[in-house]
């Protein structure tokens, strides 16, 4: 895993992923205490970044790795990035997603021509299931996180914000990435490391399931108790990857634990002042910009916006209670 | 008013106002029956496409009027367009706002630091306020639709439209635009003249506020019987303007007039296609993409999404009847 895949894979999404802009608002930078700029990848196709490392991932397949077609297990974002990916490349796609997950992302996943195959996450492996259809029907996996080339394609939007900072004049500061097992947080961080050393990644969780936070702390990788039961439910994995764990260890600075509470805030304030719509786990990072600014350093600070994909309900219950924004 | 005047805007807004991308989902594509593109003006610095037109004037006036400051009328986000420019060029702003404005646009012109004037749009005139004011304090009035550097601003956006239509291999389609008063939709209008003259302009307007589609049938000025009473207030006026109107029956197709429901429907499907928030008048151009794709011609449509400044109870109200998509 190297910055050259992250170019690599930008050359094969070129034309393919959106090219997503750089946010702002007057009124989110005076509740911040500093200019916050976020990068909206719920505005990527399908919804959240996750196109770009599905994208990245079918189309470094060989020819008779297509054909036979792919596979790949997901809570929502990773399931829709891959079905489209693969529905591009004329491919087809099973995605095995637990059965709790939003309605929307399982809809839109069957709606985008996957085989969707819905699973318990209190009581069956996703890993286990993953891997026996893998076999049975020579699907290749394509992983959600620990997998090179998906790292390389969320890396992408690593070159994009390198990118867009310099545009703004924006160096040496903290950029916060939603971060569930890591691939988007390593993948950016590869990015920013050749492309702006100064822009430092630091990874944001859901109190409760925070594994990256305490991974760093400790210096190796510690697991969260429990794997369901949040609102963020793009984020919640069970502990960070082996391959993602050791690029955040490198690159990344601590990372910051949120409120859950904080995410449905913050997506009020998304709702208001960007006209944006995010997720709960895709509106972490601005949570952590917006309400734990003492945790952070500099006079600006960049956010990804990881992801979009909430239903209706959830966000109508975000809006009745921060609406106003008080 | 012409094409240069454009172009000339274009290099004042550079680096100020926001490139919105072209955005779209297989999922409304299907819906529509041909391919749609989406410009986001609801991404636009104050959530909308108000800002270009705001800079635009703000930016071209002399040091002296510059000083003296800026006077508007508006229903709230030529208000918010012009508040910003002017704060960012450092002069002070008055806008009269109609008392029945969303509230979220009252707010958000006043934190944006402009003195707000509230009128009654049942009883009273805005013209003679503003005009009233604009004498007694020696301020510039800037006309929200019928005042040339306006145009010229709005006219950006047209731009953008070319040149990305030209990127997506998208031409000789037509391009639908939310039409209040003709700005946006006459400068856009005529930068596709010079720069796409294949891609042709309709404006689209509620039922019951349907002048420029009665105006450009009739080929002359057609007033509305009400200026009051719909959701769409972002794209309520008497009349299209006497500069906008002339372009429009120069260069546009016939008008598509929507039911208001419409707009809500089509702000449902946009939450959870394109992540984003629209305004009931911000939506209704892609609402006719929609609900009225018989009226459109060819194999793609350009819709502008030109605003996002709606309050919370009335976007949980849309979700709330149309988040289920059906």
């Amino acid at each position: 895993m190297n910055f050259e895949m992250i170019e690599a894979a930008a050359k094969r999404l070129k034309g393919h992923a959106r090219v997503t802009p750089l946010l702002s608002s007057p009124f989110l930078d005076e509740i911040a205490g500093r200019r916050v700029f976020i990068k909206p990848e719920a505005l990527q196709h399908t919804g959240s970044f996750k196109f770009r490392g599905g994208w990245s991932a079918v189309s470094a397949l060989t020819d008779n790795a297509l054909k036979a077609g792919v596979i790949a297990f997901s809570s929502g974002n990773h399931a829709q990035g891959v079905a489209l990916a693969a529905r591009e490349h004329g491919v087809s796609a099973v995605i095995v997603m637990p059965a709790d997950a939003p309605q929307m992302k399982i809809d839109n996943t069957r709606a985008l021509g996957a085989e969707v195959v819905l699973y318990d996450r209190a009581t069956e492996s996703r890993d286990e299931i993953g891997k026996t259809l893998s076999q049975e029907r020579g699907l290749t996996l394509i992983k959600p996180f620990d997998e090179p080339q998906v790292i390389a394609g969320q890396g992408t939007c690593g070159l994009e914000i390198a990118a867009q900072a310099d545009e703004m004049g924006v160096d040496a500061r903290e950029v916060l990435v939603c971060c569930g097992g890591g691939g988007l947080t390593s993948g950016i961080a590869l990015a920013l490391e050749k492309k702006a050393p100064k822009l430092k990644v630091r990874p944001v969780e859901p109190e409760g399931f925070d594994d990256v936070a305490r991974s760093l702390d400790a210096g190796e990788i510690k697991s969260n108790a429990q794997v369901s039961g949040s609102i963020c439910d793009a984020i919640i994995t069970q502990q960070p990857g082996d391959l993602t764990f050791p690029i955040m260890q490198r690159l990344c600075g601590p990372g910051i634990v949120v409120p859950e509470e904080d995410c449905l805030r913050a997506m009020a304030h998304a709702f208001a002042r960007l006209k944006l719509v995010l997720e709960p786990g895709g509106a972490i990072a601005l949570a952590a910009a917006l309400f734990h600014a003492h945790q952070i350093e500099g006079d600006d600070v960049i956010v990804v916006a990881s992801g979009g994909n909430v239903d209706a309900p959830l966000f109508q219950d975000a809006l009745a209670k921060y609406g106003s924004l008080e």
